[in-house]
């Protein structure tokens, strides 16, 4: 008896170490889209949990009706999750807004059915297909939108309930393991890998209207492999892990100086604002400090997301280039203003005395 | 009388501020290498010296005699510096070795004949031309290397004695400066912007023979800006802000942790042998606590620059994965290793009795 192809053994191993915290009766699902991905860790999932994994092992299938085979593309992919000995396997119809682009807009409600499914099954953990591939993708877009350190940290292994098990995994393997286990994998007819990701009705597109991802994995990553050479996947992926942790060390250290510089606020003040003291501000490492400051804001009730670095900065120069300026508007209606010697972030008030 | 063309009056604003904080009497260089950046650059010093700066404003041509017109371009480019009223203006000769493949090599050897004219004339700055576009191929190449958060913060703007008054400026605006001025930069036959970062033979060079920071600026980033827009190189010279601070962070928090961790060497060990207590280490984010153990590697002589990933995720393992592994080799024939919940980094000792 022959075991496994490698690639299949790959996606198994990675599903056994990202579930090896659950306990017995856990329920994990897998999205799937039917793409090469997340059918090929469906199909490491089912075997996974068959071969003596002690959790309750579905699927949900997220149907984003935005291309004319999208209902088939969903039903079929429902139907190799149940073949493959998953259940519960869930389809869900959502309706795709705008906000953000199309692409986003999709994501958005993705996500947002995901963990309604989630909730609905009490799932412990849902599980993406998300490749290496995906990863480098994700921090070349972060990279060239200028993003900053957060975004080119790319995807996380575990965020939440979400898990990412592939993410060391090359997008290919995923193919080569579909084609081991004789499953067949539905693609985009955009050149997308995922309907999900595309959302592109099914034909010929220009190569202008290609999403953004679609352009970056067709035409600047093969670039960038031919004139730096191979590897380069694995780089941009490296890279995402260092900028992660560095991440991490600053929202740790930005947690520190926050907890030193909170103050009660004075009898009078609402609940819900939120006073600081400068001094451990000044004193941060800039990057620390405007962590803090976005921290401070958002606990303030701003609403997360929503701060754009240029206000972080204004806030920042409330402690560090004080002159006496004016109050500084934030999104959610929030301000936020010193006063002898203190940050005050919240909704307006009246008035303060401002130190000199 | 009109003012000076936005490009040339850019870079005086540049040099200005870049140079605010130095005092009356101070020596400032700039390297000038006869391409469009540093010629630019070095017009805008010479104005403002002449305008006021109350520094003595001279210039350094690095003559790498990597090309046949070597000479001539350093001797043409020492010339025009004179021209220009900067004094003293000095040509240094080098020769390149070939540690670490050819661009790499003219860098050594380009940074240490800086260095030695600036001790000689005892210069406070020495300028350098690099431009945004610079940053963003510094940048592109770090990631596609996947070197780590360090060196995706690109070139500061002040290292030391040197300092990048245009990373804020494009290429193209340096060479609309020296249009407006008349001054005529060298061009490098290889399509490299600049002699001493390419180091090629005049004449036609094949496509694949190029260095690849030049593969880069002709190749890679006109793909990025088609795909994802103009702004690219901006994104990517925003990005290495973003990470120069995050980075700076780190660090920060490093020193502190390893600040909290030394302990004195007990009697009988050598100077020089580093000892911490595994405590404040075990509890620092792991960006921070890798960053504390690679420093203090260093400072037990492990010579800086010399440490891989690799030797450093061995000696954190030392501190979060102990158990009872033997010592830990490192560069410059140094050990880690663990006793009695302490880690000892210097030259090899005899035996150390080691904890449970």
């Amino acid at each position: 008896m022959t075991g496994p192809a490698p690639a299949v053994a790959a996606m198994r191993v990675a599903v056994r170490r990202a579930l090896g915290d659950l306990g017995p009766g856990a329920t994990v699902l897998v999205a799937c889209s039917g793409g090469a991905d997340s059918l090929a860790l469906a199909a490491a999932l089912a075997w996974e949990a068959r071969a003596g994994g002690p959790w309750r092992a579905g699927a949900v299938v997220v149907d984003h009706g935005l291309h004319p085979a999208s209902r088939d593309v969903a039903d079929a992919a429902a139907a190799t999750c149940r073949t493959l000995g998953l259940d519960p396997v869930r389809v869900v119809r959502v309706d795709v807004g705008t906000a953000g682009g199309p692409e986003a807009a999709a994501r958005t409600a993705r996500y947002a059915a995901l963990d309604a499914v989630a909730d609905d099954l009490d799932a412990d953990a849902v599980l993406l297909g998300h490749t290496l591939d995906d990863q480098a993708e994700t921090v070349l877009l972060a990279l060239a939108r200028g993003s900053g350190e957060r975004a080119l940290a790319g995807m996380r292994p575990v965020r939440g309930r979400l898990r990412r098990p592939l993410l060391a995994l090359r997008r290919a393997d995923t193919e080569a393991a579909c084609a081991a286990q004789g499953l067949v994998p539905w693609h985009d007819p955009g050149n997308g890998r995922d309907p999900a990701t595309t959302g592109l009705p099914a034909g010929a597109v220009a190569r202008e209207d290609l999403p953004l991802r679609s352009r970056v994995r067709s035409e600047v990553l093969p670039v960038l492999e031919e004139v730096l050479g191979p590897g380069v996947a694995q780089a941009l992926a490296r890279t995402a892990d260092a900028l992660a942790d560095a991440t991490d060390a600053v929202d740790s250290a930005a947690a520190e100086v926050l907890a030193a510089a909170v103050r009660d606020a004075p009898a009078g003040e609402r609940a819900g604002d939120v006073v600081l003291d400068v001094g451990p501000l000044a004193e941060a490492p800039p990057a620390v400090r405007r962590r803090a400051l976005h921290d401070a804001a958002v606990r303030a009730g701003c609403p997360p997301g929503g701060l754009a670095r240029v206000q972080v900065l204004a806030v920042e120069a409330l402690v560090t280039a004080w002159r006496g300026q004016g109050p500084v508007h934030l999104p959610g209606g929030r301000v936020a203003s010193r006063a002898c010697g203190r940050l005050y972030l919240g909704l307006p008030f009246a008035a303060a005395d401002e130190d000199g």
